[in-house]
């Protein structure tokens, strides 16, 4: 028989806890996809999107995860033999360049160290190299997951804009906790999913989709139908959905940007912010160092080095068997090496300060090991 | 204030009603992917796909619509100027001919009149004529969800074989309620959505993808990351995912093939086949005429011409508005002529006598009335 455990917490960067609210919704009878009811939730989902992300651009609803928005956005604008510039910070900057190079385009990188954020100096001086205006567009993460760090979107798609490319932004880890004004920034593609800062389970993608990217998307000849985006946008115009689309999923996005719009974009920024800077100071103070530094550090997810002689395996295992908090390992170099908290969506101070309970009195009983 | 009402009950060609087991499980926390817990779940989900098809082919979990697992057998096996060969019986035979072209496949259709199964003759003509053998594919449509046919694919499988051709099918209304042995059948690539007769809600899509068609992918240079079938398959035989999936549909799909194995497959075809010939045989004595004749009926979609003056319209709206049942209008060039009744998944004997005795009902008291 199993003993009564702690509900189990997910303080990785995605699945992120999800209200009770949500599940609530999450756990009823679908819909029909074609019923005037379902057209009624596409009409708010969009109308909520557009609120959050301060934009008169198209919110396309992908049933996909957060990398086949990515996809789509590479798919619909970038050519075979197209320049792009990837700025790469992470894994997941990496990832949108080999869709770029999937998809047959010239990629050029401007790669940072793990833990760095975009160097904007770089980037002019790339941009300006390109006296030719072949580069067609630049992909850049706005909050990298696989570190933790956030970057200067808003300085990077000035540059960005006055090249006179286009700019395609990974925000899937931002999006609802970070400022990003689209139209404001001058954003052209820039996507999300639905198990972030959202508060939903994984499973839907939003791709949000400008006028500038609709003329690149009259020029693009790639091969495509599932994310051929002028078919959901045809069908979004009419309130409906190309495909059979994750009904309970876009039900309950209605519901989690109906509780957002209560809370207020400026004040889940302010929270995410300061879950950041709570956590941060408690883990300097027991003697860590998190990956990246203050000004770059992102609202939604913070990397740590582990004590000298503490493995990562350890500190996940204990947080998970003591205390049913769940943490990640870093990702591909940094497996092993770092360990990750996030705090994105539906997940408090309150939260925050049961982790750094839960990690201070692991580290005084933990002993260093030397491992081989 | 809101009259109770009976439960709304979808005999739509999905979304289906799904199992209150079932639905417990949607409704719960999400679980963390890349956990062990999870793993454990993507083994289960594998090993009853391959139980349910019959197959050692690797049933490949995608986080999308159907169409997006159609899109995906195209994606990976046809590259631009391969000769495909579509047959064509209704709206989704049509949407794999042109998701083809999508991918500048040179498609050349077999069509038959809205209502008819493939004509196994004219394949053989069609295959007979090519005879340089550049058909490198045929294009099926199982059980075409736009009619209610469901065609002869054993026999249309052998003929492509025979003639050395990949056959791509789309199983999306047929797999878990018809009989379907992938491997006894020599199919290369079968497709299926989570909210047909697998009794869950939509948002995922299985494609199972045979050796012929592995070796096919490796000739195949189209541009493509999120569909790329080899990501899903090098993840899964590690028992994971390449991307963040739905982990919610994931542990579903799980339960309701648990729930599969133990009525067993060929309970379940006996189920389906019952419930069409009991409803056919009911709207006949009501003196209505099903769109598709008895040898070629589906076991899990019925379609009906309306009474003489009586409009479809009022139909559904009298089925939704009296009983909360759902049917579904025809599609394309014949919606408001006929309407489909689904009958697939997790649906009864019951259940069916339950919509026959309401169409009842209704057709004594709808007087019939001209339209202009």
């Amino acid at each position: 028989m199993a003993a009564i455990r702690p509900k189990e917490f997910l303080m990785i960067p995605g699945p992120t806890p999800v209200p009770d609210e949500i599940l609530e919704i999450h756990g009823r009878q679908p819909l029909g996809h074609r019923s005037t009811e379902f057209s009624g939730q596409v009409e708010l989902a969009v109308q909520g999107l557009k609120w959050l992300g301060e934009t008169e651009s198209d919110p396309l609803i992908l049933t996909a995860s957060g990398t086949g928005a990515m996809d789509a956005a590479v798919a619909n604008t970038i050519n075979r033999g197209d320049r792009v510039l990837s700025l790469v910070c992470g894994v997941f900057g990496e990832r949108f360049a080999k869709i770029a190079e999937a998809y047959g385009a010239s990629v050029e990188r401007l790669t940072v160290e793990a833990g760095q954020a975009i160097d904007i100096e770089s980037v002019k001086k790339a941009l300006a190299a390109d006296t030719g205006k072949e580069i067609k567009a630049v992909t850049v993460t706005h909050n990298e997951t696989s570190t933790g760090v956030i970057n200067d979107l808003e300085s990077i798609a000035r540059v960005v804009k006055a090249h006179g490319a286009l700019i395609l932004v990974d925000a899937v880890t931002s999006l609802g906790a970070a400022h990003l004004p689209i139209d404001k920034w001058k954003l052209d593609v820039v996507i999300a999913g639905s198990q972030k800062a959202l508060m939903l389970p994984p499973g839907l993608a939003v791709i949000y989709f400008g006028k500038e990217a609709w003329k690149a998307y009259d020029q693009c000849n790639n091969g495509r139908f599932y994310l051929d985006l002028k078919r959901y946008k045809t069908s979004q115009d009419k309130n409906t959905t190309p495909f059979t689309p994750n009904v309970s999923l876009v039900m309950t996005l209605v519901k989690s940007l109906e509780m957002m719009k209560e809370e207020g974009r400026e004040a889940i920024q302010k929270r995410h912010i300061e879950m950041r800077t709570m956590l941060r100071e408690a883990l300097i103070e027991m003697g860590l160092k998190p990956v990246v530094e203050e000004g770059n550090a992102s609202p939604t997810i913070t990397s740590v080095w582990p004590p000298e002689g503490v493995s990562v395996a350890d500190i996940r295992a204990r947080l998970k068997g003591d205390y049913a908090i769940i943490v990640a390992d870093g990702q591909e170099d940094l497996k092993g090496k770092i360990f990750r908290i996030g705090h994105m969506g539906y997940v408090f101070p309150r939260d925050i300060g049961m982790t750094i309970n839960a990690l201070a009195t692991i580290f005084k009983s933990l002993k260093p090991v030397t491992r081989s």
